[in-house]
This record gives structure tokens, sequence and C-alpha cells, in this order.
């Protein structure tokens, strides 16, 4: 968001808030309706009841607001930590045991909503706008896994490693996966299925 | 590429293929000396000497013509079972060491070109529709992994996550490499480590 910080309660930073998940609701309610393709900013910014220029000053593109809370979720990667603190792990199977349930955690949030879900998925598919910036996002949660384990002290070839390792459970779990009651699951048995590569 | 088949090796296959060289050429003159955004579709087209619409036959937009040699590459994949057939593997660690000369030759042919390599990856650091479009086709390659797999008689769960594993071991060696000259043996050590996962 290229907003300029303001303290996390205050009522400005609640008011953003606000305008954020009315543009989200509005976009995705346009989207569930009408497809990607066939909505614009305009039809969003109208629905939301904000100026274009608001909109942008929240997302960049139309891509963005589409893959909003999975934006969120990245960004509350490093909130695991405040809660659960890590120490440095000092083998590649400890650090990829450290991102266990944060990845397990990110699966639960992603797949709690079971129709948006698969509706989500059906309008990726279909587009290839949608799909990189998929591709991205997933890319993206990789390092920032990674980027938390090197905060926490873990070197950078094992956070490195560990992360690509982690991001292929919950990948492989996507791609197992025929619906999102079952995709945090799939990602625990993937998990469970790496200390098969040892043998 | 939107064409349609000739037979391999027929005169309108090797001229569609110098056409389709040339445009490459040109494209990477070009953005080695201007970079990505400086570069339009017509310039390459005038550089290629050709018109816009046969660029258009070969490469659906600027991205495409930029990863030209990353799309080869994984088109090739197939080519490597017709030299080595593959049997069905029966277990996660017997799919992973099935796909690990597939992966290291494909790091081989990414970083033949030393100085290539270094140019397309600042390229791609500057530019998000580059990111997107690298993103993709990264996913693209653990499909393709995968759906070879699955032809030799592996079954889709294991096939999906030995792919998904293979990438992680390539993209931590991408990560992990500062030069083209160390990809493979990085990816090499990548696939070493994956046995201590079982510790």
């Amino acid at each position: 968001m290229p907003e300029t910080p303001a303290a996390p309660d205050s009522l400005t930073m609640r008011k953003r808030r606000h305008v954020q998940q009315r543009i989200i609701e509005a976009a995705d309610e346009l989207f569930a309706a009408n497809g990607f393709d066939n909505v614009s900013v305009t039809d969003i910014a109208a629905r939301a009841d904000v100026g274009r220029t608001t909109f942008f000053r929240y997302f960049g593109d139309k891509a963005e607001v589409f893959f909003a809370r999975e934006q969120e979720i990245i960004e509350a990667i490093t909130d695991h930590t405040t809660r659960d603190p890590l120490g440095a792990a000092l083998t590649l199977a400890e650090a990829v045991g450290q991102l266990r349930p944060i990845v397990l955690d990110l699966c639960d949030r992603l797949s709690a909503n079971v129709d948006g879900y698969s509706l989500h998925h059906e309008l990726i598919e279909k587009h290839l706008e949608l799909r990189e910036r998929d591709a991205l996002k997933t890319q993206r949660i990789a390092d920032e896994l990674s980027d938390l384990l090197i905060a926490h002290g873990t070197e950078e070839s094992i956070a490195v490693f560990a992360s690509q390792v982690a991001l292929a459970c919950a990948q492989t779990a996507r791609r197992r996966t025929k619906s999102a009651r079952t995709l945090t699951a799939d990602a625990r048995a993937a998990f469970d299925q790496l200390a098969s590569l040892g043998t």
C-alpha cells in the first residue's frame, strides 16, 4: 500500500482500513458476479463509493485487489513470531519444522472461505494476468518465510532452502486439493512425507 | 507458438526456426543495449527485418520473446525421456531421483551463457512484468516435470509433490547463486541436502 504510515490504532488508520475493506468487498462482489475481465477499476470504485484516485491509493491495479486477502495473509506472516518466537535453526530439517506451523496456518486462512476459495481459483485458472500475479505472490510467500528465519538468526542458505521446501508442501496441497476443506490436511500430509526423502 | 504444425525437418519448419531465431537475437541485442521498457515490439520486428504481424505469429508479447530460451528449455523437457526412458516411480524419493538429472540439465542449459544469465536476472529484478512471467514459467517447469512422471506411470500425487520438491532445489540454487557458473553445482548440493530431511 503506497500510503504513509500512521499509528496502528489511530482513527486515521481505522478509517483507512474501513475504506480498504469496502473496496475489497465491492471488488469481490463484482468479480463473483461478472468475472475478472468484465469488471473495471471504475466499476469497483463506484460500488465502493470512492474515487479512482482513492482506489489507486490502496491498490496498484485490479489484480492487486483480487489478491488483497492473500496480501494481508503474507503481511501477517511476521505476526507468528511475535506470538511464538523462533530460535535460530541449525539444520534444514529444523528450519522446515519451524515453518511448518506457519505454513499450515497460512493454508487455514487461505481456505477459510470455502466458496470464495473455489471461485478465486476458477478465476485464476482463466486469466493469464491472475496466474502470473498468483505465481509471483506465491514466490513472495517463500521470500517472506525465508526473511523471517534469517531475522531470527538462521543462516541464509538454510533459510532459503527451507522456505522453498515449505512452499513445495503448500503448492503440492493446492494442486492435490479438490476442495478448500482439505487444503491444510493435504499440506500437513506433504510435510509428513518429507521425511521419506531421507530413506 | 500459435503456428500450425509442420513436419519437424521440413523446409517450412527450418524457415520458421530461422525467423524465430532472428527475432530472438534482435530482441536480445536491443534488451542488452536499452533495457526492457525502452524496447518496443516494433523495434524488435524492425531489427529482425520482419513485420509486427510476423512477430506476433511467433510470440504472444514482448515478455514472451524475453523468455524465449527458457521456453525452448521447458519444451525440451520431454526430450530427456526419449533418450533415457523412465519407469514409474513408486515413492517420493524415487520420483525426486528421476527428476534430479533432468533439473540439473535444465540448470546447465539456463546458465550456459554466463553473461546473458546475469543480464537476464538484472532485468527480471527490475520489472514487475518480467518477475511475474518468470514466476509463472517457473511453476510451468514444475507442471511439465510432473506431467512427465505421470506419462511414465507415476501416480499423480507422488508426481506433483516430487516436481515441487525438485523445483525447490532449483529455486534455492537460483537464490543462493551469485554467478551462473555455480548454478548447477548449487542445485546438486540442494538435491544432496534433501536426504537430511529424514533425520
